[in-house]
């Protein structure tokens, strides 16, 4: 029989990656999605449902998390503190920065994946394109293994896999390329859900990442 | 100007001792109640208001995480399963434990006392009467000290504080008397919101703690 993977999917190309690295490596997908209140959740629920049904999860679940609006503190939660313009600094945490958020939703996927007995939890973070978020480093998922290794039951066998830390968002594009990634069921923009706006920090690094890569973005920017 | 500290507050007996400690202290009290879709809730938020007026809370929130029911695997939160009789038997995981609980509540107190910019959070988790749950020992909250200070940012400093850890029920009860915690205030019963049912595990060991440190437990019984 083969193991269960909860594989975290907002819906955009580093977590359609993973689901098809996790794929490729024999797992059986659960697709974890997660709803914080963020402008553009209905399409990037449309496209979590379009990934799960590529790759046959055999379980999906999202769940909401609006709770990061009440906590507030980032420009993606809050209303009241305006989502800056696309910035590749990376020397200061910039206010997108939702406080923790990762830790959240990895406690949030390793309760799942003890429940329904799955041997490994997928992130699609990536420290390279992460603008000094804390929580995208290596050595942060390190830590949290360890919570999760002592947090669970004996019995229960939880490896966090961050199988893209490291890549740059060409080479995202590189290998979706080469595992067959429904690139075109994916979702970036922050700002729109119709057609990509192209302008803001998730369509510019999606744009750079097709550009260097030489491949062509197949969803369609306003 | 005094420091802040989020503490979780159910408005059981544990955490009201906390919120006092906290007090004596020096901190000021944010209050943190966790709603997960317990049966009395109603009764136990009442408690959690009550216990932050009477600590005069500079802040209070309520967050929402009936995920927990979604994800199920528990007897408390998921109803298909039934709630076992009393039991102090420690040498397995019993069904009432919510798979990963603490790591889920711990990562929601940081993330809000990151915004809040609090210094400390302080939960009531108590090794002895958690009867074999993994997120209650002292070894988790070390590693979950790790996992806050490399995933917020590099001004954040919390500091976990689990006051009680080593207390027993019986001694819950003296330092509370001792620092006039008002334990008239709070509510344990798992089964009931007017009269406690003096039968579930929670009353069972609630009246224990009582019985053994020869004071007479305020609230009213069935």
């Amino acid at each position: 029989m083969k193991q269960k993977a909860v594989v975290l999917m907002s819906g955009g190309m580093d977590s359609a990656l993973c689901a098809g690295i996790a794929a490729e490596q024999g797992y059986e997908i659960a697709g974890l999605h997660l709803n914080y209140g963020q402008l553009t959740e209905a399409r990037e629920l449309q496209a979590f449902n379009q990934l799960c049904d590529y790759y046959n999860a055999i379980d999906r679940l999202v769940v909401d998390v609006k709770y990061f609006s009440q906590i507030g503190g980032s420009s993606l939660t809050d209303n009241s503190i305006p989502v800056p313009p696309a910035s590749f600094d990376k020397s200061n945490v910039p206010n997108t920065y939702v406080p923790f958020r990762n830790a959240n939703i990895l406690c949030i996927a390793a309760s799942w994946a003890e429940v329904i007995e799955a041997g490994a939890l997928f992130i699609g973070a990536v420290e390279d394109d992460s603008s000094g978020y804390p929580d995208c480093r290596a050595s942060f998922f390190e830590a949290m293994q360890q919570v999760i290794n002592l947090g669970t039951k004996p019995s229960t066998n939880i490896k966090i896999v961050t199988p893209i830390i490291n890549f740059s968002k060409m080479q995202i594009v590189q290998k979706s390329m080469e595992l067959n990634v429904p690139l075109q069921l994916t979702w970036s923009c922050y700002k729109n859900e119709d057609k990509a706006c192209g302008e803001c920090e998730s369509c510019k690094l999606r744009l750079k990442g097709f550009s260097l890569s030489g491949y062509r973005d197949p969803i369609e920017y306003v």
